[in-house]
């Protein structure tokens, strides 16, 4: 999906929430539990009760390896599913010497047919250029991450800066604004100035939102551009809003609710 | 696997080697092709063949999921037909916030037989603890790697140092050397001493014999400790020894010859 064609889904729905689909089977209720493939039925209920009210769905691939083969048919099973308006993301944080890389960047490009793959820097350029060759499909770099654990090597001082400003600069000059994005973390929104003004064209991956307990107003504010450059995330929140059989209505409820929010954020940012 | 159990291999076989598994479905030999699962089929093969010079295997995740379901099903029949004297190694290279990285902990301790699994260290603490808490199996934690990118942040000024010398410090903390290893690049052997002197009993993973160029002698010379310490990995050079329909015995020939160089080591090594 071409950067024009996200921002237009953007302006159309007047949302940029993300939808992370981190379907627990332990967690579905129990109608489900008897179809041959509860993690697929769920995912599917989900999509239809929410796709009106976002523009992307994230699949964090920890929660289907659990399941091994049969979750890895899950989740394949799910993103086909997805509809081909719906920007596609693997959260798989990946990133190894380049020729693994290449394969990853297979797997999620072509095997399963994200638009997207969250990847890990540490291992540097050419652990990550194997999924910036894909003609539009995006790379989503791990930048400021939302857990305690960013304070460890995230947050420290490297070389000029801090570790995750290094990461964004210079994965800046290996990548574009059409197919880099950056995972910024939620929970500190005072710092979103200064990280736009690090990139201050490149869309942001934002997750966090409600369990992990990010300010989406705050954080709107300091992120929007002229053509959004944000997609936010909820997972739990959306997905686990109810445990009964309105949970797919539940989840709609409550997707709707944060796309109401980020439509007037929308608005207030004139220049969308 | 604890610790004296794997020092115990190794001083019985003599031999540190680790084979990796990095089975490219399009370099199987034609005469496996038809079989109901060729990437099976041929790491079955090389397993009988090389088990007896060798004291692991590591399976490269790319490799199994550029297949997708298929891919993983293949990986877990591999685990599950590597006999139990034999280190079982997930080459994964995952890491998330805490609650994502238990489920991976979970998918390749539980519900695959994985004794390890590689770890990326950028998010911090929280993201390598549930790895850690698995009583009997390790975490092997990305020091510094052997590609070019290694100099793009692991090789770059991190508060008084560099960064996975503060990688290797910080994480020593959080583990402890019967639950954690690092890996360490072998082509530049030139740094194990210094390495050997941040990290003294911790086993280090090298990867990079072979194809990639690292030096057997020198990283053994410098490496090897008390009760060995070390597992050097081999992979392209091992099972693409030959591609026509004595690859497993090309195969044997190469293992083998590593492991006769490594008893010399280990010999030389008079404390081992």
């Amino acid at each position: 999906m071409t950067r024009a064609t996200l921002t237009e889904h953007i302006r159309s729905k007047k949302s940029y929430l993300c939808v992370g689909l981190d379907t627990d089977p332990e967690k579905i209720p129990h109608s489900l539990r008897t179809s041959a493939d509860p993690v697929f039925e769920f995912n599917k209920r989900i999509i239809d009760a929410t796709h009106e009210h976002c523009v992307a769905y994230k699949l964090n691939t920890a929660f289907y390896e659990v399941s091994g083969s049969s979750g890895w048919e899950s989740m394949q099973k799910t993103v086909e599913y997805i509809p081909s308006t719906h920007f596609k993301i693997a959260d798989a944080k990946r990133g190894d010497i380049g020729n693994t890389s290449t394969l990853y960047a297979r797997a999620f490009f072509e095997t399963l047919s994200f638009d997207a793959v969250t990847v890990a820097p540490y291992m540097g350029e050419d652990s990550i250029r194997p999924f910036l060759a894909y003609t539009n499909k995006w790379t989503i770099l791990l930048g400021l991450t939302s857990n305690s654990g960013a304070s460890d090597f995230e947050l420290q001082s490297h070389r000029d800066g801090l570790l995750y400003e290094s990461v964004i600069q210079k994965a800046s000059q290996w990548g574009t604004i059409e197919n880099l994005m950056f995972v910024i973390g939620a929970t500190k929104p005072e710092w979103f100035d200064h990280i736009r003004a690090i990139a201050p064209n490149h869309f942001f991956l934002v997750p966090g939102l409600g369990t992990q307990g990010g300010s989406l107003q705050e954080i709107s504010k300091k992120a929007l551009i002229k053509d959004a450059g944000l997609l936010v995330n909820a997972s739990r929140a959306v997905i686990y809003a109810g445990s009964g059989d309105d949970f797919a209505e539940r989840a709609a409820a409550v997707a709707a609710g944060y796309a109401s929010k980020m439509a007037v954020y929308l608005n207030e940012n004139a220049s969308v």
